[in-house]
């Protein structure tokens, strides 16, 4: 890791977690997995302890799968902070990951000005807010940005980087290498859009899956077969441009020539369904209901885990044998 | 298999596969496999052979894999017939996959009423046009309708069903009940709609990656590991209902009235951009070919079946393991 700490001088490359619900514990495993120390800071009383005791747990149930070889080594990387500026004193970057609400962001973003360090980077893990609207106000805007996971991110590898109009492109730069090189995938936009890039493709494909409700045309529980035994397959592994790049003789704009018309026909088609109002809400909460009793939503959600975690390894040792393949 | 053939007193079971290109292929293997005798027939001399003998490799290839156990015995069960009243004769379902053409399939479906058996289904293969477009001259009519598989459907488990105005309940119940014992995940629609279930969600997702890539907010390749890194990896085995049904703590009704405010946002600001028009399409095609050489498209091609394959015994194995648990 001499390459992430060597890029500023100041800094001994330890990572900041402040706010340790799911998703900074989460944070905590990714870097801590990769060598990184780990300072937790959470302002409310006990918290940062009793996340650091729930790393441990996770880390017990990856490596029981085989995705991790040595918790106890990683979780003593992993430490909680006195103070916040305990937790940030050298650090290389913080993973900010508060409540997803714009006074709670802005008012922790003075206070991470007043103790951060001269090279330090700030990433949030805001899934909806933009940078710009709670760190126009602090010094170290430049150094900011928006560092999007996906739950939980020490399985799913995306991250979004979302720059402010203010954030420096080398910001951009230095926390996309710091997340390739901890084995994450980071994407980047260009420039704040709602909704980023993950959630804007998931509320079309939602918004649709709706409408084919609302209109009577299929079940709740078809749609989700349709994508779970049919279109999710190849995105589990390929994105949307890549499946149609292989499935036309020509690629992508041989597929576009043939198929866009088609696309844009339905894509009109759905202009006037946009309500997910209660009459609909409560349809589809009766159909999921029928599925699964809401008494067994935890239950379900500890089984799309144990799901991710087997998909994690699965995609791990398929992506070693492609490498392996290249490499002859 | 004996439930099946009781359905039809008339009928021996059979499964008659007429078009024999990679769609059809793909089905005879499915229906092979699990046991039911099939009878391939297309109207271009040679062609059903030339099946039959890529059906023989594809087995191949799944056997090496671990997908199917005993590759002759399947292949044995697939035979050319001599003409499409010979391969009609004695059977339950007929899966017709030619080309994709009103003038072509309704010409046919002429053929296949003039040999068709008094309860023999009809089930087309077709991707986007309804049975209404070629079945509305045919004796049979009630006794037809779309069954549209995702390719290769032995690989990918969803049949969509799409009844035509006049296609007897009966039929979709009994095509339906033929396909889950085959091992398919059908889906039905109520009535016909553009693109069915399946494009209409993946022309939705595909519409607003377009328009990413045109206001330059991320380049293909981005948008692509956003959902190969990210949103495909829950979808490989949860849809997208499901998904959001676990993703907050009152399930699927508590999100919707949470961020249905935001998927609305991000829909009304997608209304403008439907267009897929040549700079576009120059733009992506270059980003692909950035990525991908059109040099290297099949071998991607023969990479994204590999993963295909594997995924499914990935997901076969969850699942079995899955009904263990549920058992216990």
């Amino acid at each position: 890791m001499a390459n992430i700490t060597s890029a500023t001088a100041n800094a001994d490359g330890r990572i900041a977690v402040v706010g340790t619900g799911l998703v900074g514990s989460g944070w905590a495993i990714v870097f801590a997995r990769a060598g990184l120390a780990v300072s937790l800071y959470d302002a409310v009383p006990g918290a940062a302890e009793r996340a650091r005791a729930l790393i441990g747990e996770r880390l017990g149930d990856l490596e029981a799968v085989g995705l991790v070889e040595d918790p106890a080594a990683i979780h003593a990387r992993v430490v909680v902070a006195d103070s916040l500026a305990d937790a940030l004193s050298g650090a290389l970057y913080v993973q900010e990951s508060v409540l997803e609400r714009v006074d709670v962001k802005t008012a922790l973003m003075s206070e991470i000005d007043a103790v951060i360090g001269p090279e330090t980077w700030v990433g949030s893990s805001s899934s909806g807010i933009g940078a710009s609207l709670f760190t126009a106000h602090v010094a170290c805007r430049a150094r900011c940005l928006v560092a999007h996971p996906l739950n939980p991110p020490y399985l799913a590898p995306i991250v979004e980087l979302v720059p402010a109009p203010w954030t420096a492109p080398e910001t951009v730069r230095g926390v996309r290498g710091l997340m390739e090189r901890v084995g994450q995938s980071p994407v980047e936009m260009t420039r704040e859009a709602e909704g980023f890039i993950l959630n804007r493709l998931q509320g079309v494909l939602l918004m649709e899956a709706w409408r084919l409700v609302e209109q009577g045309l299929a079940t709740a529980e078809d749609v989700d077969k349709t994508v779970s035994q049919g279109l999710g397959l190849r995105w589990a592994f390929m994105g949307p441009f890549e499946t149609i790049d292989l499935n036309a003789p020509g690629g992508v704009a041989d597929y576009a020539r043939r198929l866009g018309g088609l696309y844009q026909s339905i894509a009109a088609s759905t202009d006037q369904h946009r309500t997910w109002d209660e009459p609909l809400i409560a349809t589809v909460e009766a159909q999921r209901r029928a599925v699964l009793p809401a008494a067994e939503l935890s239950a379900r959600s500890a089984w799309r885990d144990r799901r991710l975690m087997a998909l994690a390894l699965h995609k791990r040792e398929m992506e070693a044998a492609d490498m392996k393949e290249e490499s002859r």
